[in-house]
Formats: C-alpha cells, structure tokens, sequence
C-alpha cells in the first residue's frame, strides 16, 4: 500500500501528550478509510509535525486527519524509501 | 540521542537508485560525525526528500550531508515521537 507523509505547521509547544492523544485520535478511525498510521514526530520549537503512514490515498490520509479536528497542512506520497 | 528530520527540495524525479546512492554516501561517512541515518523518504513528485537520523546535534547532520554533496534545506530536531 502507498506511504504518505503529512505534515502539520503550527503546532508550536506541542507535547507529547498533546502529539499522543492526537496520534490515538488517529488511530481509532484509521481504519475506517483503510489507513495505517505507523509513527509521528514533533519539533516543539518549529511547530512542526511529521506523520508516516500507509493509506489507499491521500485523500483517505486527508479524511482521518479532519475528521480528528488535525487537517493536515501539506500530505505527500512517498513511493521511494531506503 | 537525539532524533532529527531533515528535508531535501528540487529532487523531483528522483528515482530508488539515486536515494539509495545518497542514501548509501552518507551512512559511508556517517560515524565520523556520530550521526546515524535510519530511513529516507521520498517524494519524486514534488522532489522532497525526508531524512530521519539520531545524531548529536543538527550540525553534525548539516556536515555530513554536505561533505557527500547532499546539502539539506532544513533540519529540524524531532524530540517527540509515538
């Protein structure tokens, strides 16, 4: 399946309680649009977060993250990993 | 140590063999810097290349992607991960 990474701005002093709930709020649905989130990252300082995951499409990506009230800002596909 | 996600533009096109070679020329030298390199991403599409290290410090991932003609736009640590 497709790997997408998607990234969120503005999320300036997120903790990680903060990036776990949002994680698991994920998670609960993810399957409802045949996502698989696999992990996220955050840099307080930037407010940036960096989610991977495996999904149909970006769009099934796009969907999980609205509906959790966290709309990704930019989802890419990522077909090349090393 | 600490993680970091370093991201690469104007990569577009990029195909599975020239981000395994770059991948491959920095994990080469990685250790004189103590940097480890775990996965790379990326995005032929919109040329983005997504790299995710343990290092001790950004610089130290500045330097080596520099040293093997891969300079990264941007380099953000990445305290937090689920």
């Amino acid at each position: 399946m497709p790997q997408f990474m998607d990234i969120h701005h503005g999320m300036k002093d997120i903790t990680t309680d903060q990036l776990r709930e949002a994680y698991q709020d994920n998670v609960a649905i993810e399957g409802e649009e045949g996502v698989h989130f696999e992990r996220a990252w955050a840099d307080p300082e930037s407010g940036t977060v960096y989610c991977l995951s495996e999904a149909p499409s970006a769009e099934a990506v796009k969907r999980i993250h609205e509906r959790t009230g966290h709309p990704a800002d930019e989802i890419h596909p990522v077909p090349l990993t090393v």
